[in-house]
């Protein structure tokens, strides 16, 4: 936590402020360990959202929207040092303002063997009456909840490979699993379901053996200064290797050279033949914490074989993420179980203890909810404190928004277990990482101006967008040098922390007048639109619609190329259908499609949506319309937070009611509910099926076609999902190098349709 | 090794020669650890043995028998440490007297880690070829061999229970274990069966990192004081306890507040806060000792869980029989195993890699032989070094002594895997054990005189004679201070060590005389005894059969309280009769023997006879003949090797020889094979049924009545064996107090009949 585990060389920017919004603390939890305490709490943030006018008869107009404050829901978890722990209950007392009278008599949640301790102290400042949660039930709770919450919550570690952390995706079930905490000594718990843990092991060699033996071997003050010293020992100096008994491998029992044979083995042999010791401190910390390592390694990977459970996670203070440990570990894990058991390290397991307490009980975090980790409030993956108080005191601090939904996994996916939302992974491809961090360090002005412009009103929005702009450009630069400070980085967590922070500096919608001037444009075309398509002949027809719904996703304020095109020209539909380039596309299955469409209708179709203006207006509503022509329910899935010009539910909402005003089969579908608008609770231009709204999910059960346009959703995303039905990706790479990586040129077409195994 | 494990109160008596017989070794192994060398060869010994006159035409007289010098065969065990091992070679080279030049070319097994190490200095000093052997092949081998051959090799462990030592009895099916190997370093082997085994596992903390960290963190030099140090610290000092963090139980997950939380947990927590430590040396020796044993014990446990194995045995340097290890493996074993796993140790741990390198391949161990732990040669349960060289070297030494048949469980015991041969533990009952002990001791005159009388014409007998004296007195007080030094500590293991000793100063029967005196005198009254016995009819003959088999077991000069009626007085069958109590007897089944023999006669009997003279002539034969008579085939069971005044296989043929001369239906029937004499394997006045002569034991496969006969056989031992047949046991108790403590006066008698649930 004192950042000295840090390599000297990586300066790391700060941007992470802790103990934000005390002042609307509603309800606290504390964990408190021998080494590190984490504070929880409650609080609810004002938001400006942007509000739509719905009424029908009103053409929609660019000033139809108006800014309203909304109340949204996030808790924090704050980790520091627990010799700390006066300080840092001085500065939450003080910030409590006005609150503290509202505290007295209530309750604050505690585990971790501190509680006992400072369960005066506690009391004492905060006014509040300390409780005490059992330590291990705690851990659980919080290693549930984060496992469920957050898709890249684990991960396997590989040192020196490529990855060196392989981010685990969201599984559909959790359970099994082991979790194996390692504090000062080691539980072992065998977690079979929400409710249900047992502690079946655990041993005393643990963080505490580590430690002390540590502080008794060598003159490393603290942990981290004896982890350091661990980093750059020897340990063939002190341990007893097989090749140093059989000069080589025992070959009969496969034991290969290099295995230690005995822990510190050599130690004994030098000093009993009088020879002066080989050995340095450095040494003597590496063997300590490879013994250890080991031998909670080998422990954990017996419990689990003898249970039979693949999963092991690990947790603790021992740990914290220090790669010469996991990478022991799993070593030892895989050695013992021959790979059957795979060990699992978590992003957050410092706050599993906190969480648990939390949620102890908490109705603001029922099942009615889901919660997603703030990018912009969050630190990232240790070893890598932030400071404090004129950096004295190192901390580290997650934050989670809560989600007015449930989720779920989207039940048309074939093999939900393997489902990996996207296409590239820029922990692998350094390529790809370099391009995208580049293209997304030089289009952040782009943002900033749109998000000044969407705030016109405002005094402080120049300085907020400015603001934004630091904050995003050095979690870019901090992305570069360690792309697994945050789980998995992909376009679409690049995507969404843009969203994150925009969000932090008050900007929900920077994108609002812009997508309703769209609209406007492309309502004002319709009409004329739907009879040319009208008066086509069928085949001709199906193809104009599918030609349209690729003009129509040209028009992306993401994509630089686009927009460059769209200020500085003339654009439109008949000019977005110029620049789709001529068949065969990159991906081409539109023969497929129209063949598809000369046979008997589909019975429920769920399209999720891109773009606002003409991509959803003259693309998207003719081709919906087309379907419920031939007899197909139909459900269009947006967004449910604003995300660059993508549509959001509410838009939709809007924009659907005054498409009924200028088509009566428009207008009829949506009242007799043919035609549905649904959220997808994403907020973001990509679309993760592991996370869908639970509404939506169990809406499109039944769904026999799904259609997934855009880049984001459809490219970024899901390129390579397979469902149980018919599946059509539509998109247009608005981006040349990414084209180009495809094996295609800018504005290449993907027009994938997948039969999904259906006969029909 | 170096005795200072052993508390200075204890002063032991040394009466163990080192490297004996090197002269006659004809091959040698040699097992060459990090610490420890042992030593293993192969001699011949030249012992007086007592033959006999078979001529059945010539009456037995007392000169018929002449001493002839018999060649039996030995293998001895060396232990010491490495570090003479230089002084040791040369010690067996210059002892190879006349030997060395037939050993060249010869090889000599070597496993252990040194075997690669010392290879060139054994080949320099023996002149022996090198051929290594695979260490946990041997490690197996030889422990095969001691739980074959030992029935009371493994103990379990109770520190400071009564017994500490539990010893274990023979069992039927040795397989599968674990054996777990702590040296240097730990393998975990599951061994299925004599050929098949398999490293499922193995930790590098091991004896090695105890005497590593352990050299590291105090100022003890070697192992052993390492092990003083920690004898006397207190781990409290040093480790955290889950009641320092907790301030009491951890009641839900059910761990107490004794329980180690984390191992050296406590002294971060003092060196964190700026407090000088608390903890002495010894304490942090304990602690270590603690750590490592746990650690061990608990993978142990979690492997025998998951292969379902319920015997872990035990062996390798770290432990060498040290109480406070072999305690807290056990503890660790007992309470990961919730009890399912029992923790055994081996009290010749140390000689297993010896025994198995020199196993492989050598034709005098086959199986046509067995071997027994020879009590005089052998040194006792460590740690409880002998020294040699001028009290400089260290050693201990186990000798076994070839026996020339193979050994088997009696079929016919109902339960094998729980048969215990001896009805009192001295281990458990001290009263008892200080009785016996001073009985033998005051006895021990009588048995020198015997030994004197028994080779009158030898000059060096009555010097012998008290040199024998001197090591058996030794040996006594020995077993007084550590009772558990030399396993089971019985009346039978202490008869057995009289017989050991007596061999081993070439008395092999010092009762040989006084037998033939008394089987003559007997003989000459046997064919009277048998008219009068036909003369009476069926009921009243039966009865004076039995009364006669009990009045021939008084003749016993292992019995003090005889031994001075035979001395003093004219003491015939008749007076002998008159010293059996009425009835009813202690145990008195008389009526329903009688009543069975009013039924159909027995198919087969197996006796168990006792002493020569009156109870074999004028007791057994009888009681026999009348079985034969009845339709009943009959074997009688005598001792291989002289034990007392017992009757040996040899002694019984010529004794059948000539009272087939005296009775025409004892000739018929040795001759048709209805009557036949066969040898138990046996060396002492006891019986062990787990270790019979194969060929008898297969002989009395089908027998439906077994009877046993004397103190010995029936009461000391097999007094509460069951049987799957009807068993009769026999036997006058002339020990007063031993006929108190079964609730009875002097010449207590002991008929108990069992119909073994026989229908008939």
């Amino acid at each position: 936590m004192d950042g000295k585990g840090i390599p000297k060389s990586i300066k790391l920017p700060e941007t992470i402020k802790v103990f934000r919004n005390l002042k609307n603390a509603k309800r606290f939890a504390i964990d408190i360990g021998g080494s590190l305490t984490k504070i929880a709490y409650y609080s609810t943030l004002s938001h400006r959202r942007a509000t739509y006018a719905k009424d029908k008869e009103k053409p929609l107009m660019s000033d139809d929207h108006t800014y309203a404050i909304s109340e949204s829901a996030r808790l924090h978890f704050v980790k520091f040092e627990t010799k700390y722990i006066e300080r840092c209950l001085d500065f939450v007392q003080a910030n409590l303002v006005g609150t503290r009278e509202k505290m007295v008599g209530k309750i604050i949640k505690a585990t971790g063997g501190g509680a006992y301790k400072y369960s005066n102290l506690i009391q004492d400042k905060l006014g509040l009456k300390v409780e005490k949660e059992d330590e291990m039930g705690c851990l659980i709770k919080g290693c549930n909840f984060l496992l469920k919450n957050i898709s890249d919550e684990a991960f396997v570690f590989h040192r020196h490979a490529n990855p060196e952390y392989e981010f685990q995706t969201a599984d559909p079930n959790i359970f099994p699993y082991l979790l194996v905490n390692i504090g000062s000594g080691v539980s072992i718990l065998k977690v079979e379901s929400e409710d249900s843990y047992e502690r079946i092991g655990g041993t005393a060699t643990g963080g505490g053996t580590f430690w002390g033996l540590g502080s008794l071997l060598t003159k490393a003050k603290g942990f981290d200064e004896l982890l350091e010293l661990a980093e750059v020992g020897d340990h063939r100096n002190t341990d007893l290797l097989v090749g140093d008994i059989y000069g080589g491998d025992y070959k009969s029992l496969g034991l290969e050279c290099d295995l230690i044979a005995s822990a510190f083995g050599k130690v004994c042999h030098l000093s009993r033949k009088g020879k002066q010791m080989q050995c340095s401190e450095a040494d003597v910390a590496k063997s300590l914490l490879f013994t250890i390592s080991n031998d909670i390694g080998q422990i954990a990977s017996l419990y689990a074989m003898m249970h039979n459970i693949r999963k092991v996670y690990f947790g603790g203070y021992f740990l914290r993420n220090h790669p010469l440990s996991m990478h022991t570990i799993s070593y030892s894990i895989n050695y013992w179980s021959k790979g059957s058991v795979q060990s699992l390290f978590l992003r957050h397991e410092g706050y599993l203890g906190a969480i648990g307490a939390f949620l102890k009980g908490a109705e603001q975090c029922g099942e009615n909810y889901s919660w997603q980790e703030n990018y912009a409030g969050s630190s990232a993956l240790e070893p890598q404190p932030c400071t404090w108080l004129d950096n004295n005191v190192p901390f580290a601090q997650l934050e989670m928004d809560r989600w007015e939904s449930p989720v779920s996994f989207c039940p048309l996916l074939s093999d939900p277990n393997n489902y990996i939302p996207d296409a590239v992974d820029l922990n692998v491809d350094h390529e790809a990482r370099k391009y995208w961090l580049d293209c997304f360090e030089q289009s952040i002005d782009k943002f900033v101006d749109c998000a000044i412009a969407s705030q016109v009103d405002s005094e402080t929005a120049e300085e907020r967008a400015n603001q934004f702009k630091e904050q995003y450009i050095k979690r870019l630069h901090q992305l570069r040098k360690q792309p697994f400070a945050y789980g998995n980085l992909t376009v679409r967590s690049l995507l969404d922390t843009i969203q994150h922070c925009m969000k932090e500096f008050d900007f929900p919608d920077p994108y609002i007048s812009v997508k309703q001037c769209e609209n406007e444009a492309a309502l004002s075309q319709l009409s004329e639109r739907l009879n040319y398509l009208d008066s086509l002949p069928p085949e001709d027809r199906n193809k104009e619609l599918v030609v349209s719904v690729l003009a129509g996703n040209m028009f992306d304020w993401g994509a630089r190329a686009v927009v460059e095109i769209m200020e500085n020209e003339q654009f439109g539909l008949s000019e977005a259908k110029e620049k789709i380039p001529d068949r065969p596309w990159l991906i081409d299955n539109l023969d497929m499609w129209l063949e598809r469409m000369r046979g008997p209708a589909h019975n429920h179709a769920a399209i999720f949506i891109d773009n606002s203006g003409v991509d959803i207006i003259l693309g998207i509503l003719p081709f919906a319309r087309e379907l419920i022509k031939r007899g197909t329910k139909v459900i269009l899935c947006a967004n449910s937070e604003p995300a660059l010009n993508d549509v959001t539910h509410k838009e939709l909402e809007v924009i659907l009611s005054q498409a009924g005003t200028i088509c009566p089969i428009i207008n009829q579908a949506v009242e007799n509910g043919t035609l549905e608008a649904m959220e997808t609770a994403q907020a973001g231009p990509c679309l993760d099926l592991s996370r869908l709204n639970s509404s939506l999910a169990k809406a499109i059960t039944n769904v026999d076609l799904i259609v997934i346009e855009g880049m984001g959703r459809a490219v970024h995303t899901n390129l390579y999902a397979k469902f149980t039905c018919e599946s059509l990706r539509v998109a247009v790479i608005k981006n040349r190098w990414l084209a180009e990586k495809l094996g295609g040129e800018m504005f290449a077409v993907i027009f994938k349709y997948d039969s999904g195994n259906t006969i029909f």
